[in-house]
C-alpha cells in the first residue's frame, strides 16, 4: 500500500498539522498534538502512545510496530510549512492526548505555578519520570504542556508522565484525599531546608522565577521549604529547582 | 554631559557590537563580550564587573554606580540591527572578559565536556554559583559561554563564577595538583551510586545528552558516577544532572 504525497498547502491536512502545531485551543479541542522526529516517533510506538497520524519528509520509513492508517509524504518545501520546527529531518506526528490523570492514587507529585517556558516544563517532565515522581500538576498559567517545545524537551516523557490540571482549590482537594503533605518552594524566612524534611509524601509547588508562587497558594500549603543557596544568589532555574527537589523527594 | 545618539548601520560603534553579538573568534579576541538588559546591567555594576561600552535604545537611563564613558544611544530601528535579542528593551552592553581562572586553588569542581545548548552551559554556572562550586571547567567543543544566551541564562553568574578552559590532560593535572578525585557521570554498569559516595573535594565530569562523555576522558578519570534513574528513564537534561551532581557534592 502506497503513501500519498500531498502536494498542496491547502490541502486540509497540512493545514491541520499546523493548527496543531501551532494554536494551544485547537490541540485542546481536537484532544491532540504535535510531535517532531524519528526518536520521538520510535518512542511513541515503543510507549503504546496512540499514534494519530504521521507525515514524512519526503519519502516514507519504516518503523517497527507503527500501525497507523493516515500516513502521508511531502516535498521538503511543503513539510517546512506544516512543521513548527525549522529544518527538521522529519517525519512530524500527531498523538491523542491521554485522559487528565486525576483518577488514581499519589504518593507523591510536583506542582508548577505559572511557569511559561515550554522548555522548562518539558524538562520538569522528564525529570519527573526519572525521578520517579506519580504526577505533575500544573496550576495557574502554566505554558501548554502539548506544545512543540515542551513536547520535545520532554524526550518522550509526554508519553509516559501521568500530568493533572487543576485549580488552587482542587490542588488542596487532590493532597487531602491523598494524604499528601502539601509544601511551597519558597525564599521567606520560615521555609524549613529540604534536607531536614521528609518528602516522602508530599506534593511540592514551585513558581516562576520571576514572580515565586502566588500569595494564595502558598497560604494553601502546610508549611515553605528553600534550596538553601550560596549567599549572593537568589534564585535557580525553575527547572533546576524542580530537579533538586524532586530528587530530595525521593532520595 | 550628553550621551551622542547614533544614527547609521555603518557606524563602527554599531558594527563592533554586531560583531561581539555574534562572533565567539572576535570575541576571544577582543577579550570581551555582549550583554543584553537593564537587570543584568545593575548585576554587573554590583559584582564589579568592568563594563567597555553601553548602547541604550532610544533614551539613556541613570544607572547607579555605572561609570563607563562609552555610553551611546540608538533609534530602535538601528538598537534592534545592533542586538542579537529580538525585542530588547535594553540597553546592550559590553563586559571585558576575566582572566582564565586556573590560578589558585580548587576544593572542588564541575566539568563540561561538548556541552552545546548554550542555555545548559550558562544554566549550569548559574546553578555552579548558587552550590559554591569553586570553578566550572570547560572542555571539548561546549557552547561558548560568553555567546548571548549563555550569558543570559547564567543570570548574571557569568561575572562572579570561575570558569576554567582546559584541554583533556590539564584537566587531569589540575586534579592531581589540588588533590581533587576526577570522577564521570557515566550510565555504564561500575559506575557507583553518588548518594554512596563522597564528592566533598572532586571533580565531576558531565557529557553531552547525546553523546556521553568520550571515552578519552571516561580513561582519564578516577571512577564514574551515576545518578540512578527509574526504570525506563535514560538520561536527564545535561543541566538537571549538573544540578543533582553539584546538589551531592556540597550536600
Amino acid at each position: 500500500m502506497g503513501i500519498e504525497t500531498i502536494s498542496s498547502r491547502r490541502n486540509r491536512f497540512i493545514l491541520r498539522l499546523r493548527r496543531l502545531g501551532t494554536e494551544p485551543a485547537f490541540r485542546r479541542e481536537e484532544r491532540e498534538y504535535l510531535c517532531d522526529g524519528m526518536k520521538l516517533l520510535k518512542e511513541a510506538v515503543g510507549k503504546g502512545a496512540k499514534i494519530c497520524s504521521v507525515l514524512w519528509k519526503e519519502r516514507p520509513e519504516t518503523v517497527e510496530g507503527l500501525n497507523c492508517p493516515w500516513q502521508y509524504a511531502a516535498p521538503a518545501e511543503l513539510f517546512d510549512y506544516a512543521s513548527p520546527m525549522k529544518n527538521s529531518p522529519g517525519p512530524i506526528f500527531t498523538v491523542a492526548m491521554e485522559r487528565d490523570g486525576k483518577e488514581g492514587r499519589l504518593g507523591n507529585a510536583l506542582v508548577l505555578e505559572t511557569i511559561q517556558d515550554p522548555g522548562n516544563v518539558g524538562t520538569v517532565l522528564r525529570t519527573a519520570k526519572a525521578m520517579d515522581i506519580d504526577a505533575v500538576i500544573l496550576t495557574g498559567d502554566c505554558a501548554d504542556i502539548y506544545s512543540p517545545k515542551a513536547v520535545r524537551a520532554s524526550m518522550g516523557a509526554i508519553f509516559r508522565q501521568r500530568v493533572i490540571y487543576a485549580e488552587r482549590d482542587e490542588l488542596r482537594q487532590l493532597a487531602d484525599s491523598n494524604g499528601l503533605k502539601l509544601y511551597a518552594a519558597a525564599l521567606s524566612d520560615k521555609a524549613e531546608d529540604i534536607r531536614g524534611l521528609s518528602m516522602k509524601r508530599a506534593a511540592v509547588c514551585i513558581g516562576s522565577e520571576g514572580q515565586g508562587l502566588s500569595r494564595e497558594l502558598i497560604e494553601l500549603c502546610d508549611g515553605e521549604v528553600i534550596i538553601p543557596m550560596a549567599p549572593g544568589s537568589e534564585s535557580l532555574n525553575a527547572a533546576v529547582a524542580a530537579a533538586i527537589i524532586m530528587w530530595e523527594m525521593q532520595r
